[in-house]
């Protein structure tokens, strides 16, 4: 072994490894690397570079919202060729401006952008928008030219949004960089939902999609080909942002991926939620299936385990995006909410109950006072939980407030009322808001949703009393428990640190079991003891100084998987056994893989009981090095039952993955068997964690399976370890 | 054994074990059941029991509502106190009415229904709807009056809907005996669409949504306490309506199962869908949680079987209900369906594709030519499939038509295109359409589906021209994927018949592992060679007679779980092996179980190798025998991986059931494991359902665990048959 010496330090931020600080580029902390744009989304004043007199052409639009909507600034449209551009006074140049916009929109041609943003940098612009196409989406040469506007921004000190974008929008200042007809039926409503998205079509659809729903958001940002600001920005620029409540995001892939961790753990630090949608879900990244834990798990769980952790609502519908951004503009998030519902029908009460134990909302009963309290209102209700209180209370409007005052005092923290089209019919809801709205004001912390189905003026009048309104039951259940999730991601206690690592040096490769378990060994991992003996001979001297039963197995660098030609033999009870095995596994290497080089052969005492898992490592290509933890066996090939969690993190994330885990029950004594020490499990794990850290993307795979579990203590039984040659440049930039 | 003689003749009528031709009450089939209910649905005349002045009153409703809409027909309100009611003639009395009406609606108070449905049955009346409530939703004496008023129906061969049901309504005919407050905002809108549900507070929900959504639902029927008319008659009736092409269906708990199951097969015969929301999953059912087995999988699981192995669409929530429902009213239900997408955001493309893959909808690549001739028309297009056609369609409008040609003339059976807001912006929405609508009367067996976000009056226009129209894609491949579930079940082939038994003696009781063991031997089932010693000596000479490994257990009838107490001792070599055995189990028996009765000890030839599985068998109380299928030892706990399927059923549904769990790869070969003889397994396990069809309700529950699956055949290792008592009453009335 040999390598270049490495102090691990266990850092939360080396989840990529051996990158250092260059991730903010030239700022000093994200937080400043995500202030920087404000100039981009927020400007004072604004240059249009390629502004046309036709509002409908992509040079026209911006200019066209932006009078629509005011812009609070000055607007200089930039064109050689015209006096005035839509009535404005036009520049010739960017020169010729009268002072420095803090922000210029880009609508010339690909090949004049780069002369742009040069001229823009060299007057002292901080923020481009580049609507232009014809970059990294066509080809090569593209991609090269977009490289060269993301190296003008570096060198001049400003933010560049796109190429290939759709630009964005600011209404609440009238900003309007962008050329989306969606604009064309309306502009956004107030409110405080941001988007981001990575497509422009699909930021717009969300958009157009939220707008027709009534829903507000002033914000939308999208970063197309993301040379340099990426959503993770927009999400760190929007954090800070105290007039956004919610962000709601799409991506196709993560480009600066500290700087997006930093963006979600600055939402969360804000309280504010991001919900993001991800696509790509079936599809498996290529380096993470070198590994065989990586092949089962694939690329779009380390995604999912990643936004888990950092607290994000991972959604699958723009319907489900948008319900959950809807439920957050209440702004209450309890964690883990018990559930009170009433229903006017029984049949929507099972409905909910079979929702809110699939998404593990509890739904305790009713205290037995309230629940005999209300019997004797209305003899035919069934008052537990859910609460039926029958269609009988629509005859007599006092008895909502008595049902759900009930409810609400009893503490639930979250409200559900079931009163479908007739909490909608014009006779009946003037009582319901009525009855319902001083019990709203009562519990002003409880999260009160209605299941009505109401026009949208009726609807807004329930919303202006405190209540969320959906139609369907089952949406608003979801949305519920995800306000549950963002309660309990937001109150979170502080992670463990990953455990410490003795300093150790880097190997150039472990080429073999040998190596691997004594480079385990010498980082304080627990494996068995064993020698590398060459014959028969020395297996037996060996097998004297070890003791029985032994295991023996064939070494060598050409022969990762030697299970494959049965290259182990397990339970050798005496020196007899082990030289006859010794010579058996020498034939048996000799006929099926005769050039394989020769590295002798692990002879080692053998592990008795215990539950066989899996601790796997990977370098995922995004988040860098990932651990996995799993049942061994079949169990993981059949039932693909692995937790993944990014590197490094200490002893409570990896007792949370093991109990995650479905198979765990195994460890924690089903079927009649010793409770398995999960606390020692647990820290080889983070240990392994600390480890893949500190490997970084010199790290390919590490598969230590079987590890056993055993009643005391844990044990590694086999090990491989494949590592990357030294010279490695870095992922993100 | 004693008991009494059976001829199991494997009739798929026989699911509910010992049933006869009862559960079609007065009826030949199941067909004449269904048509009786068009007096009920469809009525040339009408009686009001109770009818009321006040059209606000659950007796004036249903004259309020037949008046505005139309009745076809004369409608005879009868009240003592009144001349006319809602200025009608009214009638003092049912006697006093002119002619004998084909159906009264009874709304008095519940004392006062049962002697009207005895003077209606007297003067020939051949249904009543009761929409009085008061009965077993209240308590016992609600109960009996319930089916008295049943026995009543019965006796005078009426139908009876109700009581404490919403009615129906049939707008076709105007025909409206309901009370529902929903019909004050709106009558029902022309369609094709039938609803049945057993709440009326469901029913009108979905009723109303559907409504507020578009879709035409002429037809909606609660059912309420089903003393009499269940959903699954309303099903049957509905599926030889030739003007309704869907019908959605809402229940809580299944009554007369064989009608309900024969009520599917009408409908899927006729090709019409049935979507259906069942709630209560979440809930285990009491009885069947007696078996082992059973309390794995739970009441739910035998639905969901069921109702998969009707080619039903079950649904969670009322908005997936209508997606289907909706798609549906296309009439195209293509099988296995290869999907076709054109796409304006590469994004919505791969989002597209992960849903079609979670859903198992195939996308092929578009032929190379195709591609080819795609790519010459826009160079910036990815054409492979999704065909990202990008927004440059939109500025030449003609493109449009060539990528959709291109994608319809590869023959996809299903087509769907993204355009999002586009494809509701008025500017680019007349263009679009005079694209497509020559392409889809090209293809009109093509499923074709637009994502697009357009006002109504568009939608409609879209619609007119063959396409179903869905804002959101997913929940439009959502849809896609449906109808192909439909398409499959339509075109299911039919299935193999059960495997006949043997004549075989009920047996009064199976007292431990022997018995069992001997009555399945004796049904041809394959049982390991074994004897029933009583001491060691006994099994030392049974010993020889078997040979060796041998495996000896213990036998006790208060001792089913033998292993709890370490009551089974494998791999016994030779005679001394055997004859310490019994010695030691004997000790264990008398230390752990004193007072247990002893019945000697069963002596067995090992079982080597193979794969450990388990079939068993519970009494479902609602569907009778269903047979479960999945691996054995720690698999079935941690990942209850357990297909089921009510009894009986032939080979190739064994088969499937087999495939179907997630563990039967190590049957197919993983790991490098020999392939099990599926066929011998396969086969065992259709007997083991036709034996369940033959107990009937005599049976509690069956465990065969382990079963192994060998390499050549299939052999039983333990066996657990739990029956009830000979006098047993049936579940179906």
């Amino acid at each position: 072994m040999s390598g270049n010496r490495c102090e691990p330090d266990g850092n939360e931020n080396q989840g990529n490894g051996d990158q250092g600080n260059g991730d903010w580029g030239a700022f000093a902390s994200a937080q400043d690397a995500f202030a920087s744009l404000t100039p981009l989304i927020a400007p004072r004043s604004v240059a249009i570079i390629g502004a046309s007199d036709d509002p409908t052409r992509i040079g026209g639009r911006p200019l066209a919202y932006m009078k629509a909507r005011g812009f609070r600034g000055p607007i200089y449209p930039v064109n050689p060729k015209r006096r005035t551009v839509q009535e404005l006074a036009a520049f010739p140049s960017i020169d010729a401006l009268p002072e420095v916009p803090d922000v210029a929109i880009i609508a010339v041609p690909a090949p004049h952008v780069l002369e742009n943003v040069e001229a823009l940098g060299a007057r002292g612009t901080r923020g481009v928008i580049v609507l232009s196409a014809g970059f990294a989406e066509v080809d090569a040469a593209g991609a090269k030219a977009q490289e060269a506007l993301a190296a003008a921004a570096r060198r001049h000190g400003m933010r560049l949004l796109g190429p290939n974008c759709l630009g964005l929008f600011n209404d609440r200042i009238g900003f309007y960089p962008t050329f989306s007809s969606s604009l064309e039926t309306g502009y956004p409503l107030p409110g405080r939902i941001g988007i981001v998205s990575q497509s422009g079509a699909f930021g717009t659809h969300i958009f157009t999609i939220a707008r027709n729903r009534g829903l507000g958001t002033p914000l939308c940002v999208t970063t197309g080909n993301e040379a340099d600001v990426t959503i993770g920005d927009v999400i760190g620029w929007l954090a800070a942002d105290p007039e956004i409540d919610v962000i709601v995001a799409y991506a196709e892939g993560i480009n600066a991926p500290r700087r997006f961790l930093a963006a979600l753990e600055a939402a969360r630090a804000a309280r504010q939620p991001v919900i993001m949608m991800k696509v790509g879900r079936s599809a498996l990244g290529a380096e993470a299936a070198r590994s065989h834990t990586a092949s089962l798990a694939g690329d779009d769980r380390v995604m999912d385990s990643v936004l888990e952790a950092s607290g994000v609502l991972r959604v699958r519908t723009t319907e489900e995006m948008l319900d959950f951004a809807y439920a957050a503009t209440a702004r209450l998030y309890p964690p883990r909410p018990r559930l009170g519902v009433i229903t006017v029908s029984g049949g929507a009460g099972v409905m909910i109950s079979d929702y809110a134990a699939e998404l593990g909302l509890a739904m305790p009963p009713l205290p037995e006072e309230a629940q005999a309290a209300l019997k004797a209102l209305v003899p035919f209700s069934a008052p537990r939980n859910p609460v039926d209180c029958t269609a009988q209370v629509f005859n007599e409007p006092a008895l909502i407030g008595r049902f759900a005052e009930a409810v609400a005092g009893a503490g639930y923290e979250a409200l559900l009322a079931f009163f479908s089209q007739t909490g909608g019919a014009a006779s009946i809801a003037p009582h319901l808001r009525a009855e319902l709205a001083p019990v709203r004001r009562k519990h002003p912390d409880m999260l009160a949703v209605l299941s009505v189905i109401a026009d949208r003026e009726l609807t807004r009048a329930y919303e202006a009393e405190g209540f969320l309104v959906f139609e369907d039951p089952a949406r608003a259940v979801a949305a519920i428990a995800a306000m549950g999730r963002l309660g309990a991601a937001f109150t979170a206690p502080e992670r463990a640190p990953p455990p410490a690592l003795p300093p150790f040096t880097r190997p150039a490769s472990l080429a073999d079991e040998k190596e691997a378990k004594d480079f385990l060994a010498a980082l304080g991992f627990p494996v068995p003891p064993g020698e590398r003996v060459w014959s028969a001979a020395e297996a037996v001297a060996a097998a004297r100084r070890l003791g029985f039963p032994l295991v023996l197995k064939l070494l060598s660098p050409d022969l990762p998987h030697k299970s494959d030609i049965g290259g182990v033999r397990l339970g050798l009870g005496d020196e007899e056994a082990v030289a006859a095995a010794f010579d058996e596994l020498e034939r048996r290497l000799a006929t099926h893989r005769p050039e394989a080089r020769r590295a002798g052969m692990l002879l080692e005492r053998m592990v008795e009981g215990g539950v066989e898992c899996l601790i796997g490592l990977h370098y995922d290509p995004v988040f860098g090095p990932v651990a996995a933890f799993g049942l061994g066996g079949i169990f993981v090939e059949l039932f693909d039952d692995v937790i993944l969690h990014r590197c490094p993190f200490g002893i409570d994330v990896a007792k949370d993955m093991i109990h995650k885990s479905r198979g765990a029950r195994l460890l924690e004594g089903a079927r009649g068997r010793p409770k398995a020490d999960i606390e020692a499990f647990a820290l080889l794990l983070a240990k392994v964690s600390a480890l893949g850290a500190a490997l970084g993307p010199r790290l390919v795979a590490l598969d230590l399976n079987p590890v056993f579990a055993l009643a005391e203590g844990v044990v590694i039984g086999d090990a491989l370890i494949e590592l990357r040659n030294a010279q490695m440049g870095q992922n993100e930039g």
